[in-house]
């Protein structure tokens, strides 16, 4: 076993070639379609990967909470989306920030917008968010009512400026392929049938949707003007089922120490659990529980196995992993292995802190100020 | 609504009352039954409340990995013990704590055990941990030639010191209350068996078990003589729903935002997702989602709802309320909930960081060194 770099503990390891790779990809699709790429910093949450992101053309980025805003203001970026239903309790906050830096925001009532009208200090754009028709959240697309009385009351405002519509298909992810097909395409006309009945009175007005499975996986994209996805930087399992990437294209993989090894039963204790991957969980056809994929740690990076191991169960610290015959025979205590996440931006927030194949620690919005 | 304080964004409410009470009932317990409280710090993971913990008597706290145990180092503890099989790769960060703060830790194979009897530099003692039958770690209750074996390598060094027998019940956590006695009854069989084969050769040895559910429940612990159980200082869903606590004895709560209200729906969009409070999930007998449940938070803390709300779905930051019409009625746009956590841990290291009912922050090991 030749580990990149001496790992004694749980280290979630991130491989630069491949989110460079995977940064490229997406960036060349949206120059081909005259889209712009507007990445969801949500999954890598660092100031450190967003340098790379500059290399492929990115002005602007795209959060998920003023916290993050803050975390990502004057780095360069010529704008920061909020892409969250702006909570009014944070206006003073925003303030704060809107000082400083561009920022543009998404709203999704009219009682947020009534609020940010009467108290808005400094300018700011916003998105109104659309519901991609999964009820997360988001006006209905055929709630011209409610588009309208929020376009009035900002319209009233000289600091609240419309930018256009923002669309997130979150149920992608759940989505098979044909499903995934139909949810594009209504994404697509919802947001063709918007700035038609909108540009005369804005022609400024854009377009922008941001799932990574239809952004991954499509390649013609309408009118839309511009797409903001996250977690293709680094992928996962999920993103793998799916079909949006291969699994060699996940960026990042927790390597974990051995333990424990349990021969007569076929596995192997990890200290790798919840607080290292989070919960998430893919389900089997058979019903089995996989929370990671073992691969096997090099100088460098990861290699896939062709017959893979798999995280069957995962506590708080504990994780314990179904192995086959041929990892069971070479594994010992003391071994590092590593475990490609189901979620990465999820495992990525659990962590905190990744290491490039050199061992140099990078930045994450949750780094914590405790070294050891 | 009267906050306890202003709070804006999502936000860990720790009711210190509660918590003092939940150590106060468990502390009695142990001294009426002539038990040692050795409490699981996984749960709290905070140097402040170990404070409050040491006014119930308590000397020794249990954590669960090296870096855990470092975090709580030269903090006025007896001892640390760290509750995880011991990973050899971090003998040299041993060696560094072990300097500092007397520790004890836990092994489960002869490998592990011979790697420390070649290299330790400093006294440790340790725990052999017993598989409580459920197949996570330990050695199996009648593998007597392993324990054997660790047993004879440990003599072999001057460093190594045999401290006794600890079971983690980790199953009772999925028990109904017919199920946990068994557990509770096995366990101590189990651990009195190993006192009455050892304790000629080791007068001295002494056996724990951990679990917060048969650590709640039962009165009686036969000649048990230490318990870890970490958990109860907070409990949460999970607990009360097994019958470890009533839902008044959860003592923290996640404060969230609303930022839309669907009302045709009966839902609730609020600030409050994956990252916050983890993805843990109890499912309901109807087959139904449960990530939490909805409390009024008040000026002395939060109050239980007799027909309670629930988080029905979260993703990375939103969480989806399906409230009931008493709620429906009265919320808006901007006011604030509360979510009691389906598992505490988990929510607390996502968070890292708490906020007590008079808006003091409390450390937590995972806490940010980023503040907005």
């Amino acid at each position: 076993m030749n580990l990149p770099f001496p790992i004694t503990s749980p280290t979630l390891l991130i491989d630069e070639q491949i989110c460079r790779a995977n940064l490229k990809r997406m960036a060349d699709k949206a120059k081909r379609n005259g889209l712009r790429l507007v990445p969801h910093f949500k999954t890598p949450q660092s100031i450190q990967i967003g340098e790379w992101v500059k290399d492929y053309g990115v002005k602007e980025i795209t959060v998920s909470s003023l916290k993050m805003a803050a975390y990502f203001a004057e780095k360069g970026w010529e704008k920061i989306h909020i892409a969250f239903p702006f909570n009014p309790l944070e206006i003073p906050s925003l303030h704060e920030l809107a000082k400083k830096q561009p920022l543009s925001i998404q709203l999704v009532n009219e009682e947020t917008t009534l609020m940010l009208v009467e108290k808005l200090e400094y300018p700011i754009s916003f998105f109104i968010e659309i519901d991609a028709g999964y009820g997360r959240t988001g006006v209905k697309v055929s709630d011209f009512g409610k588009i309208e009385a929020m376009l009035r009351l900002a319209n009233s405002s000289d600091k609240l400026r419309f930018r256009g519509f923002y669309i997130h298909a979150g149920h992608s992810y759940h989505a098979a392929v044909e499903g995934l097909r139909v949810i594009h395409e209504q994404n697509k006309a919802a947001l063709q049938m918007l700035k038609d009945k909108y540009r005369t009175e804005f022609p400024e007005l854009i377009t922008r949707t941001g799932d990574t499975p239809t952004c991954s996986m499509f390649d013609e994209f309408g009118d839309i003007d511009e797409i903001g996805p996250g977690n293709f930087m680094f992928y996962d399992l999920t993103q793998a089922r799916i079909g949006s990437c291969r699994k060699k294209d996940i960026a990042i993989a927790l390597a974990v120490p051995v333990v424990d090894i349990q021969k007569e039963r076929g596995e192997i204790l990890v200290h790798g659990g919840g607080v290292h991957l989070s919960k998430d969980v893919l389900i089997g056809p058979d019903g089995g529980r996989c929370y990671g994929e073992v691969v096997h740690l090099a100088e460098k990076g990861w290699e896939i196995a062709g017959d893979p191991s798999f995280l069957k169960s995962i506590s708080q610290e504990h994780g314990i992993i179904k192995a086959n015959d041929e990892l069971m025979k070479k594994v010992k205590v003391g071994d590092v292995l590593g475990i490609l996440p189901i979620h990465s931006c999820m495992t990525a927030d659990c962590m905190g802190e990744y290491f490039d194949l050199s061992g140099n620690s990078l930045d994450h919005l949750k780094g914590r100020y405790f070294q050891y």
